[in-house]
C-alpha cells in the first residue's frame, strides 16, 4: 500500500492543501501542537469528519484491567492508557442553517499549516454551502510552550457573499470516543466514559468543566474564554456534564469578519482540591485571556525563536531533508518543552498509540537531544523518573532484586507491561536512565542535579545490576536470561548493549558517590560498595565471536541459525506479525539496532576495526521492525565511513513520520525516532562523540548535502558548528572555554572565535555492508514512502 | 496447613468414616468414579453439601475467549473448557417434610468407601431428622467399565423407627454451576451455562435430556430410569429444561426399606443428530436396565478381577504403600479403560484442573503403565492423537515448521495454551507421543497398529525435528530456543531429554518406514528423507560439561548461577508463585524430572557412572514444584542403588493424592503422577528396561518391603515378577517364549515353567544424594502430609 507524503515542502513549516478523506488521521498527527503537558491533535476545527479527536493531558490516565490466558507472579494487574482531556479545541458553525461540513457544499480551498517558527497550526478554508452561502474560514491554533496550562485559537470567519447569519459553538468536549487501544471489552470498558463529572461552570462568554476519573481518581479542569471582534453579535455560553458550550450569533454583511479568540486552560492532579483545579484554570484564561492572542503569539514566536538560533539544523542540498529535519526537531521540542516533572511518551502527546506510555526511547533516544539542545526540559524528563524512584524500588523488591527496577511502559511510573519477555526483564532500561543521567550532569555540569537527582538514581540502578547478574565460574560477571533492546531476541545471556550500559552506570555511580560522599551515605554506600561496583564494571562480561572476530549481540548469538532470509517475502514483515515469537528468538535476525546501537553509545568500548566489522556482521541481520533503527545505523554507517549509507538511514529516519513508513502515524508520531535524526545528523553526519572528557567531532559531508550547520548546548554556552565541503568551522557562544577534538586534534575554543579546520581526507571504508533481501533503507523507502 | 490423610488403611479400597466439612472436594476427588468416558466425583448422593458438583464426558467442553494483554502471532484465540455434563448420580431424600441434610438433625453414622475389586463407591449414613425420624441409607454406584455410556446407583434407605413418609428426588442436573477455571468475567461468560436445551421428554420411572453446547455445537444426551422395589410406592417424572426428576413417594413401617436402582446412560457427539443421541442413550438405558444392578456389577466385579489378575502390584511389609499404589492402579484403569479413541485428560473425568486438558504428561507417564497392563486402552489413546493429526499438522504449518505439531494443552487436539514459553514450545510432546507409539508397537506386537496409526505420526513428528533444528558450525544438529519437561527453564538450545527423545523418534520413524515402504511411500517418504533422519538422530546434540562430567539438562546449564536456596523459605514453594519466571529461568533450579527423566526413559545413552554422577548433581537442583517428578526421582534413585531414597519417593508419588501433598486435589487428582506409580515400582525397583530389544530387570527390595510382585503383558501375554529378599521368581503366563534379562543375565522364559534367580549382591552407590534444603521426599511429605 504504497503513499506518497502529500505535504507541500518548505524550509520552516509543513502543510497540504486541498482536503482528501483518505488517511486524515495520518495528517491530524503530523499537524499536532504541543508544549509536553497539553497535546491537540491537528483535528480541523469544526471537529467533523475526525479520525482520532485527541486532546491530551501529560499524566492524564485511567486504570484498566490487565487479562491474561494463564496468569503469572509479578505480573502487573492494572494497566494505565492515556485517555482524551476535555477537547477545547472544537468549534462548530452554522452558515445560515447549515453547519459547515467539508464533506458536503462545495470546498473551494482548504489548507493547514504547521508553522515551526510561529508554533502554530493555520488552517484556511472557503466553503459554500449547499444553500449558496459562502464564507471564508482562517483559524491559528497555539499551544503555549511559554504558558503551560493554555492553549488558544484565533478563529477568523469572513462572509464572502451576504448578508449570512452565523452561529459559532465554541465548545469544551468532555466524552470524546476513546481509541481502541485494546481487543479485550474487559479492557477498554472503564475506558469508554472515564471520567465522573463534578462541576460545570458556565458564565456569559466561558465556562469550566470539572471532572473526576473513576478508577485512577484524577481530578481535571478546564476552562475556557472568549473575546469577539468584528460585527454585532449574541453570546451565550452552557455547560453540562461532558460539554460547555459557549455560542455566538451573528449577522454578517458581504466582506464582514467576525473574529473570535479562544482561550483554554489546563489542568489536572490526584491531589489538589476540585476547588483548588478550578480556580487555577480560570487564574489562567483570566491572565492567558488578558494577554490576548498577538501577545500569546509573539511570546510563542519569542521561544521559538531562541529555541531554533541554538538548536537548528542546516542542511543545505536537499530541501525535502532540510524540512523533515526541521520537522523532527520541532516535534521533539513539543514534546518535551515544558513536562515539568512528567515523562515524555513513545508518541508525545500526539496520539494514542502504546496507550500513552512511555519507555527507555525517552532515555536513549529523547534524552541526548534535549540535554545539548534544551537542557532544562532534559532536566525535567529526569527528575519525572526521579519521582518514581519509591515505585521502581517496590517493583525490585517484588522481582527479589537490590535497588530499582524502572517499568518498561508506564504512565505513572508503575510497570505496565503485559507481555514481560519484552518487557520487565527489558532491565537495560535502568541502565539507559543512568547514561541519560550522566551525560546530562557531565554536559551541563550541573553539580545541583547530580546530587538531587542523578546520585539516589545512579547507586539504585547500580544495586540492580549488582543483585541481578553473578561472577560465572570463569570470574566473569555475568547477567543471564533478560532482554536486550532488540525485541527479536529475548532471554539472553550478556546481551552486550545491556552490559556496557551497565558497566557505564556501575563506574557512573561510583564517580559520583565518590564526589558526593556525603549524600552517598545518606543512601548508604559505603567504600565496599563503590569497590564492588568498579569490581563489577571491570570484569562484565562481553561476548565476542573470536572465529569471526565480531562482538556477539548476546552471548551465543553468532552460533544460531541464520534467518532464512531468502525464503521471507515483503508482505511478511514486520515479522513479529507473521512469525512465533520463539522462532525470532532462536535466530540470527535482529529487529533493531542492538550491538550497533552499543557501537553508537559506547564507541570507547570498539576498536576501528572492531566498529567496522561489527556493523557489517549486523548489517546482514538487521530488518529495521522497529523505528528506533534507522538512526542508530545512520550514525554507526557514518563513523565507519559508509556516508551514502548513512544518508540513506537519516533519511529513512527523518521522514518516517511524514511518510508514514511504518503504516501507523495514525495513533501518533514517533517521537523518538524523530529525536534519532538529531543523533544521526550530529553523532552521525557530524561524528560527535561524547563518551569521553573531551567532545570530539569528526564532520564530513556527503552528497547532496553542500553544507552542514547545526548547535549543541554545553555547559550554558552554545558551540555552533557549521560543516562545509572540505572545512568545518566551530564557534562557541557564551562563556568560559571549550576544549573540544576535530578528527582527533584538540582544539580550545574562546568565545567570539570561530575556529575553522579542514576535513582530513576520509580512508577508503570498505565494501559497503548489505542488508537483507528487500530490507535496505532505499527499499523499504521505495517499498513504503517515495 | 498440614493436614493428614484421615483415610482408613485397606489393602482393596479407601474409606472415610465420620462427616467433616473440611476438605470435602479433596474427598469428593479421591472418591471419583470413571470408565475413561464418564466421569463421577465423588459428591454425596443428595448434592448438599457439594464442593465441586463434578459429572463429565470425556471430550465435553465449551469454547472461550483466550484473553492477553499484549497478542502475539499464532496465539490460540480460544479455549477449551471440559463443562459439566447433565449429572444424574444426584437423589435427593425427603423424611416426613425435612430433606436429608447431613449438616442438620443429627448424623449418628456416615461412611465412604471405594473399593478397587468390586469398583463401585458405596455410601452408609444413618440419620434423625430434626422432626427426630431416623432413616438408614445405602448407596452403591458404579461407573460401567463394560458398558461405556452407563452409570448406576443402588439405593436404599430402611425405616429405623416408623412410620415415616419418604420421598426420593431422583434427578439429572444439567446446568451445575461451573468451576472458576480462569480469573476474567470474559473467560467464564460462556461456561456459566454452555448448554441450549433441545428437547426433554419425561415417561413414568424415567426421562431424557437433550441439550447443545452454545460455541462448540455438542450434543449431548442423559437418560435414565429407575427400578423400584420394596414398599408400596407412587412414581412419577418431570423433566424441564435443565433438569429432569423422578419422585417417588412411599411410606415405610419401622425397619421396611425401599430400594431403588438408578441406571443413567450419556451420549454425546458433534455429529449425531439430536434423534440419534436420543435413541442411543435410551437404548442403552433399556439395556442396562434389562441386565439390572446384579448384572452390572457383577460385569464390572469380572472386569477388575481380570485387571487385578494381571496388573496386581504386592507389596509387603507396608500395608498404607500397598493401599495407595493399588488406589494409583485404579484410578489409571479409571482415567484409561474405555475411552474409545478420546484423550486422557491430566486429571482423568476427576475434576475440572486444567480446565480438563490433556498434556504430554498422557504420553509419557500414563502410556507405559498402560501399554504394559491394559494395552487396548493404550492404543485408544494413542488412536485419539492420531485422530487429532489434522489439526497438528495446521499448527506446524501456522508455526511454519514442516510435519505435525501437537498441541501443549488441549480438548479437542487444538492449541489451548496460552502460555507459549511453557506450552507452544515444550515441542519434546511430539517425541513423546512417539515414543509411546514405539513402546506399543514393541511391547504389543502390533504391526497392524503401526502401519494404520504409529507410521504417520511417526513420519510427520520427525519432520517436524527436522524442520525445527539445523546444523551448526560444529557439524552438530541444534534445536535451539525450545522448552523441555523443567518448566523452570524455557527458551533453551539442545535440551538433552527433547534431542534424546527426537532421536529416538527419527530413528522409529527410519525403521518404522523401511518396516513399511508401501505405507511409507504414501506418505511421500523418500529414502533420502529416511537417510536425512538417521543422519540427524546420529548427530543430534547431547550437552555435556566435560568439566564436571555431568550431562547438561540443556546446553550451558550447569555455568547458570546456583539458585540461592539456602534464602529459599518452606512458603516459597512452589517458586513460581514466589518469584518471576526469568528468575526461575536463568538459573540452576529444576521443577521436575528433566534430565533426571532423560536418564529414566533413556538408559541406553548413559553409562552407569554418568547416570550416578547426573543424579547426583541434579538432585541438589530439583525442588519438585511439579507432581510429575518424584516418579522419576524414584526409578533412578533405585537404578543408580540409592534405594531407600527410591522408596521415599516412591511414597511420596503414592500418596501426591491421598495426602494432598501439593494442595490441589480440590480440583482432581494426578493421573499421570498416579501411572508414574507403577514405573516407580516396575522400572525403578523392579530395574525394568525396555528401551532395548530384550526387556531387563534387576529387581531389589529395600526396607521395609518384604516382597515386592507384579505383572506385564508383553505380545499377549503375562510375565509375572515375584521379587523376594534374596531371589526374584518370573513366570510367563500365555503363549509362546520370551526372553528376558535379570541382571543382564539372559533368560529364556516359557509359560508354565517358573524361573527362580538369585538377586546377586549390590555393589556400594557412593553417598546418598542431597536435595535443595526441606525438599527431600521425607521433608516434602513431613511438611504437607505425614
Amino acid at each position: 500500500m504504497p503513499h506518497s507524503s502529500g505535504f507541500d515542502v518548505s524550509p520552516w513549516g509543513i502543510g497540504r492543501s486541498g482536503w482528501d478523506p483518505h488517511r486524515q488521521a495520518r495528517r491530524e498527527s503530523v499537524f499536532s501542537l504541543s508544549n509536553g503537558h497539553i497535546g491537540w491533535r491537528g483535528t480541523i476545527d469544526e471537529g467533523d469528519p475526525c479520525e482520532v479527536p485527541g486532546a491530551y493531558l501529560n499524566g492524564l490516565f485511567e486504570e484498566h484491567p490487565m487479562p491474561y490466558a494463564e496468569d503469572g507472579y509479578a505480573y502487573p494487574e492494572h494497566g494505565e492508557a492515556l485517555i482524551n482531556a476535555p477537547d477545547g479545541k472544537v468549534i462548530r458553525l452554522l452558515v445560515g442553517d447549515e453547519p459547515l461540513d467539508i464533506r458536503e457544499g462545495r470546498l473551494a480551498h482548504h489548507e493547514q499549516r504547521l508553522d515551526f517558527r510561529a508554533g502554530t497550526l493555520r488552517r484556511e478554508l472557503r466553503w459554500t454551502s449547499p444553500a449558496g452561502d459562502t464564507v471564508h474560514v482562517e483559524s491559528t491554533r497555539l499551544v503555549s510552550l511559554t504558558h503551560r496550562p493554555v492553549a488558544a485559537i484565533e478563529y477568523r470567519v469572513t462572509a464572502v457573499g451576504g448578508p449570512i447569519d452565523l452561529t459559532v459553538l465554541s465548545e469544551i468536549v468532555a466524552d470524546e470516543p476513546p481509541p481502541r487501544v485494546h481487543p479485550d471489552d474487559r479492557v477498554m470498558e472503564p475506558l469508554k466514559h472515564p471520567f465522573e463529572p463534578i462541576e460545570q461552570l458556565a458564565g456569559t462568554s466561558g465556562a469550566t468543566l470539572l471532572l473526576r476519573t473513576r478508577r485512577s481518581g484524577i481530578g481535571v479542569a478546564v476552562a475556557m474564554d472568549h473575546v469577539l471582534e468584528g460585527a454585532d453579535c449574541t453570546v451565550g455560553t452552557a455547560a453540562s456534564d461532558d460539554v460547555a458550550r459557549t455560542t455566538v450569533t451573528t449577522r454578517l454583511a458581504a466582506g464582514d469578519s467576525i473574529r473570535l479568540v479562544k482561550i483554554v486552560a489546563h489542568e489536572w492532579s490526584d491531589a489538589l482540591t476540585d476547588a483548588a483545579l478550578r480556580d487555577r484554570v480560570q487564574a489562567a484564561v483570566a491572565a492567558a485571556t488578558g494577554l490576548g492572542w498577538e501577545g500569546l503569539a509573539r511570546e510563542q514566536r519569542d521561544y521559538l525563536d531562541r529555541f531554533w538560533d541554538s538548536a537548528d539544523i542546516v542542511l543545505e542540498g536537499d530541501a525535502r531533508l532540510q524540512q523533515a529535519v526541521r520537522f523532527a526537531l520541532f516535534q521533539v521540542l513539543q514534546s518535551a518543552a515544558r513536562t515539568e516533572v512528567r515523562s515524555i511518551p513513545g508518541k508525545g502527546l500526539t496520539g494514542p498509540g502504546y496507550e500513552g506510555h512511555t519507555f527507555w526511547d525517552a532515555e536513549a533516544f529523547l534524552l541526548p537531544v534535549l540535554t545539548y539542545t534544551i537542557p532544562d526540559a532534559a532536566a525535567h524528563a529526569l527528575r519525572w523518573r526521579h519521582s518514581t524512584l519509591d515505585l521502581a524500588r517496590e517493583r525490585a523488591e517484588k522481582l527479589h532484586l537490590a535497588g530499582a527496577a524502572f517499568p518498561w511502559r508506564t504512565v505513572s511510573g508503575r510497570e505496565c507491561s503485559g507481555y514481560w519477555p519484552a518487557g520487565t526483564i527489558a532491565f537495560h532500561i535502568n541502565a539507559d536512565i543512568a547514561v541519560a543521567l550522566l551525560r546530562h550532569v557531565r554536559v551541563t555540569g550541573d553539580a545541583d542535579f547530580e546530587r538531587e537527582v542523578a546520585l539516589e538514581i545512579l547507586v539504585e540502578t547500580a544495586r540492580l545490576w549488582v543483585s541481578l547478574g553473578y561472577r560465572g565460574r570463569d570470574g566473569v560477571f555475568h547477567i543471564d536470561g533478560i532482554t536486550g533492546p532488540d525485541e527479536y531476541s529475548a532471554l539472553v545471556d550478556d546481551n552486550t548493549f545491556t552490559n556496557l550500559a551497565a558497566r557505564r552506570n556501575l563506574r557512573g555511580a561510583a564517580e559520583a558517590a565518590r564526589r558526593h560522599p556525603a549524600d552517598a551515605r545518606r543512601f548508604g554506600v559505603t567504600d565496599d560498595e563503590i569497590g564492588a561496583w568498579e569490581g563489577i564494571a571491570a570484569a562484565i562480561a562481553v561476548p565476542v565471536d573470536e572465529e569471526r572476530g565480531v562482538h556477539q549481540q548476546s552471548a551465543g548469538f553468532t552460533d544460531l541459525e541464520r534467518w532464512d532470509f531468502a525464503a521471507t517475502s515483503h508482505d511478511q514483515y514486520p515479522l513479529q506479525d507473521h512469525f512465533p515469537y520463539f522462532d525470532l528468538y532462536r535466530k540470527q535476525v535482529v529487529k533493531q539496532a542492538d550491538l550497533v546501537l552499543a557501537l553508537q553509545f559506547f564507541p570507547e568500548e570498539f576498536s576501528a576495526d572492531e566498529t567496522a566489522r561489527a556493523f557489517a556482521y549486523y548489517e546482514e541481520l538487521t530488518v529495521r521492525d522497529s523505528s528506533l533503527s534507522a538512526s542508530s545505523q545512520s550514525v554507526v554507517a557514518a563513523r565507519v565511513g559508509h556516508l551514502d549509507l548513512a544518508i540513506e538511514y537519516l533519511r529513512e529516519a527523518a521522514t518516517i513520520d511524514l511518510d508514514d513508513l511504518r503504516d501507523d502515524v495514525d495513533d501518533g508520531l514517533h517521537v523518538a525516532a524523530l529525536a534519532g535524526v538529531w543523533s544521526a545528523v550530529v553523532s552521525g553526519l557530524g561524528g560527535m562523540r561524547d563518551g569521553c572528557r573531551d567532545l570530539a567531532f569528526a564532520p564530513r559531508l556527503a552528497a547532496p548535502l553542500t553544507r552542514l550547520a547545526f548547535g549543541v548546548r554545553v555547559a550554558g554556552s552554545v558551540l555552533r558548528v557549521d560543516v562545509g565541503a572540505d572545512a568545518t568551522t566551530y564557534e562557541l557562544v557564551g562563556e568560559g572555554t571549550l576544549r573540544i577534538r576535530h578528527f582527533g586534534d584538540v582544539v580550545d575554543l574562546e568565545p567570539g572565535t570561530p575556529v575553522r579546520l579542514n576535513t582530513p581526507p576520509q580512508s577508503e571504508p570498505g565494501p559497503r555492508p548489505s542488508q537483507p533481501p528487500g530490507r535496505s533503507p532505499r527499499e523499504v523507502r521505495a517499498a513504503w514512502g517515495d
